[in-house]
């Protein structure tokens, strides 16, 4: 590619840790999804189901863009584990409105996460990467819109 | 549900174990389709990501199978960590025909654990696990034979 | 057919039983789907339709299942009425929470009488009854799991 | 609704009438098509296939539009059986020939009933629940073509 | 056309005051789309959306009918805030319950006036449009049952 | 049907004579679209393609109507011929506009000729051939609507 | 065109004439499918639909095929009325046997004809007519198989 | 795969031996759907493609099961008809009521040679082969039973 | 979000003076559609079809914009009114060429706005809505491109 | 038909030939499809599922033309192992590339073949069968193409 | 295959300049289409663009063509231009009329070519190549029908 | 449009200097998916075509952009050959592994071109063809990863 091999090198590792994050927020979207309970049940239960549907879409999008630049990409269960900054939730019980309020951190961490990688890929002329990074920016702030309002108790 | 609560705990715990192979077995399929090199490489790059998609298509079957009969289900990264038996290979480089043997082992590996979790579902009386598992099995031993042949060099 | 007398007397006995249940439930969700009230209106309005769907879609496998074994099923409304096990909810007001508990506990009892019927299969070495009768307890059971999940008040 | 308490009463009888009528006769023309023998059985079973199917499409319709006018409809196979009008026929054995007369006969009772609440609509001022019973009407008389033209013998 | 010039004016006159208030409509249940919030967020977003797809499918048909009996149609926003009888919404923050129980209400003087225009229409022979006005008061009356049941509490 | 003889005798006169005239309304249509010619070959070839099967798919649905209400309909070319009242035009070459012009005039005379069939629906009580004719007097002013502003010159 | 000015009028005078025969076989076909009756209604009903679409979507391709060698197409009923070979049969009522009997001769004489216009064809070099004709002839000639084995009594 | 020697040996043995009488049911299926004749030509020859169909759509699972579980399987015309049991019928003319006979026949043998698959799969251990076998035996009985009842005179 | 407050309110701000002007323009567009007259007719009919179509698509991707970085937006058609700076057209009468020259300017005076919004994106470090505008200003490019070349005379 | 009793035999003769060697030629390419190994595996075996599924579509067009002709056609395996000329190939191992050039053999024939075929049907007057056989013959060149470059070495 | 190498050499000649030939007027078709202007811009960019995607539909055919008889065909933009004998046109403005008038020129005389390369084909034997030709001619002569009939003025 | 004249004319300089080489290298893309030979032919005949497909689906997009902003694009073959920097490959034979390398290195020489025309865009503040560049470079980068993983050799 045209890129230089500090590009590569700094792109590659931005978006490696963007994606650690994208398939542990899966997991934990998922997990969610299944152990869902009470009223508003189904009605989460599809709500968790499509973010994690959109979250799943991006990984293989991630994985190849770092190809493309030349660099390698995550290899295993162990090396997201290793890279991954959003945490684990293995608790046997997640009320439902605490499990949104989690999720709608988490997903405001990784966008986060990804406006640094983005600025990382200006800063290398990665205009490919920035473009993409730009649309899933959009879309992880969709599903914090969702998860915030769904939170909320009156005009607060 | 009308299962025993042994049945719920050991049918759980089986579908459980077989899940957490699966997520490391879909990753593992993954990392070699994203790093596939060599003159085959349109090819096994495609090869693995059917492979890839038809593994992944039985995470959330699985998980909710398990959420059916009464238990909870994986929930994170770690917890996959923690439950695979399938060993991950992070190696910088990997033959292309390595690549396709180390599969080919794997998902034998798979099958067999599925064959263990069918006689639990049989022993626990829990035909719709069992129904399922065969179909898992089918496909699984359908991986296997791709892979077995596409590795075979003269009538070997 | 291969199968003796007496079993497609049993296997059509079992199964045109289990028919009548399926059309008893199939108005007892389409009546709580017709007659839902409250703040979760849309959300529980669509669930019930959902079911419906699902229940119904079996009504012309299982009767055509009966004459692929050579026995005659289901004929008329009074023919239901008469071998159905499952109860009429006439009542003028039922609570969107009754609704769902009192599907949960039909279809838990729906799945225990297809279990019955599997058993019958079984003896009577109709394996293909029995196949198909392992596909409509997974689903039965899934329609307990949500019904139960939106029943559920906190970690009970 | 704009619809005064009285055309609520008497649009919601009809119109639950014709629904258990409709209900009734689709189980007759299941009960037929699953029992249907002689050299024109691949023929006739499609067409019972057919018009089952356009039936039972009314059924959601019917019953919605009773809500929309603010009353209370179906609740229960009990509920069918007290009000239908065409008759149940659990015949062993019924005449191909025989089959298609008796529906011919209960789809001109149907399309007579649905004409009686076409009137009811019309004197409350129901013009939308009106304008549905002209679809359905022309549609019950398509199958009464059908059936009548299938009985005729020579330019009778 | 076979109408008379009164039949246009008069026929044109009420249908684009309809349309008038479909448009205002249309916005409103939009505004609250957007602005929804709370634990229901999901469910009343994606009602109203559902909706407001329905209500807004009207526009173009109404116009077009009304250049179909030789009028001229609405122009621009300004006109449309000139003819519209359905209120504005601008506040900062409306309660969701509330939200609902606004647009039943504004849905309930829609279905009025469209029983009006229905009535003009019969005056005057022009029986297409009093056809086209029955399709869309079903639909109308049944966004009302949807949103007069998502206000019910209990058996009120 | 529950219609008298003499509404089956005038119902279906009234329609075949509406089945003749769409027949040959059809011809002529195509006949324009197929010899069309000048600098707005392409569109008004494809204006009359579009209105050619409009009207072409009325033409079973009327046919079948009124097979529906007991009568019979036409049988052949020549039948048609005796029957149309709209008048062929074989003349070698029509002016583009000329084209136009003839078919909005000929359309006008078949949305009359619906509504006298329709009042005479009406007074037979033939509630669902009424109702298809609304729909085919709609599509009739539609394509009137279309040929007469493509006839306009200024604000005339 | 390449053609030359004979080629033009021989090959547009054979396409017209197999043309107005198409549209008579079509209304007869469609008239026989209108006026079945028996116990083979539905399964002739649909077997003479079948085959009408298929003659009718013959209609536009012959017309333009026309056009496109500079010929002039048809213009009216009267002007198929004038053309046609085939015999309109106007007839009361006519025996369902005796309806395939005769479309199966009618297809003879139009299958000849389009053998006639191919050597037409032929003669004037004309190519892309003849092999379009080539399609034309095999669909004929199905219709004339299903025609003529529906007629069979045993082994004659 | 985690199969024995023996089980390959086995199960490959039951199911190429069940293909070949696939391939041969096939073929008998088509030779009647080609030489039908009578007045149900057009029923039966539908009847018997989409027995065809089905029929077909198995040979390529049957054989591609057998190299899962690590066999050899069908190789050539020659090969079939060495293995089949399902005998051919070349003569010129059979009647229809014959045809439909000796395939009811022909499957009910089809039929019980799957059953005795099943129970060498089901000695063997494997499940997989077994669970599809169950479905290829329900779709058989469903053939069975519209030949049965196609054949039936009377309440006989 | 991560924006800061004043990024919120600059960036609400310019996207909601925008879909005023969206709102405006759609409105214009279809005016014009829905009195579009002249030779010219069909096609222009269609052209702003498809502008409006593609002018109304984005209404919602903005609104939802505005909510996903913090703001609130547009609530009724008072309030677009309000905002709105593309002019209305009540006129009876609009020459078809004036039509399209004045919504190629309403085109440039909206590019020219969403231009100026973008800007203030990229001042406030908003990527995601920048990269949105991106494609919507090429949207209104190629509109501006058809309405001007439609109105392009020779050479000019 | 048109055709002479002549006609019949030679074009018959000469269809049903070919059709052995159709199926011949599939069972041949589906064998070696099953049984394919080496590096190539999944490429081999999808271009021969690929030329299998195109040989199989010419069976019932082949089969049917004949019976269109008047003919009869192909009854059974045995059938086909008398007429057909494409040698089996029953070796328990055949190399893959050796497997790529027998059937290149093999369709070469299959040409030559079908060319002879077209000769008779141009002798016989048969200008529907030659169309047909126009398209066969290029597809079959296609496959020929596919697998003599896939068996090149290098400039040879 | 089993045309003699004479018929490689002149067929692939006459194929690949008629191929130079369609990328050459695909181009110039482009071109008018990209550059199209005046009140007629929409409706003539649209049927540039439709005869475009037709023309250009027919390389990768013409093409692979000329690989099943065995011989090479275009390697580059360079190869098109020297052997395309329909002319570039790079002017900088060309009136609307003339681009059509141009157009169906070329397209005359593409249609011409193909006529030389059937008789070529026709001659060394052929059969599958003329057959395609025929196909592409037609599609030709309705390009030439549209741009002669969108040139005429009156009846000339 | 909004951009000064200079913007206009560098802008399109630019796109038609990428467009040209675009064209360039989908002809030789197809060449040698047309000349492809060897083991591989068939999966790197795939890999040319999807390769070509993904390039000439730019071109009718980077056309239009040009046009959008005010300039003149492409206009015939010889424009292409003037302005194309990507040079043609006429030989006779090219190695296939030769292929994959030249088309790499082409690929990689646009994707270098594409840069320069982005960075003309940003400087002259053309946002909307720098945002679609962004994504046909990140397609022109996937196309080069797949040509350089096939051309590796073992860790190189």
């Amino acid at each position: 590619t045209a890129l230089s091999a500090d590009a590569t090198r700094d792109v590659s590792g931005a978006l490696n840790a963007v994606l650690a994050d994208i398939f542990a927020l899966y997991l934990k979207t998922k997990n969610f999804h299944w152990h869902m309970s009470g009223p508003h049940f189904r009605d989460y239960h599809l709500l968790l189901d499509e973010q994690g549907q959109q979250i799943f879409a991006m990984t293989d999008d991630v994985a190849e863009r770092v190809r493309k630049v030349g660099g390698a990409t995550l290899r295993s269960i162990g090396h997201i584990a290793r890279l991954q900054r959003i945490p684990d939730n293995d608790a046997d019980y997640v009320d439902p409105q605490d499990m949104l309020a989690e999720l709608r951190d988490d997903n405001g961490a990784l966008a986060l996460r990804m406006r640094e990688a983005h600025s990382i890929c200006d800063e290398q002329g990665d205009i490919a990467s920035a473009s993409l990074l730009e649309t899933w920016i959009d879309e992880t702030e969709r599903r914090i819109w969702f998860l915030f309002e769904a939170g909320r108790r009156g005009n607060a």
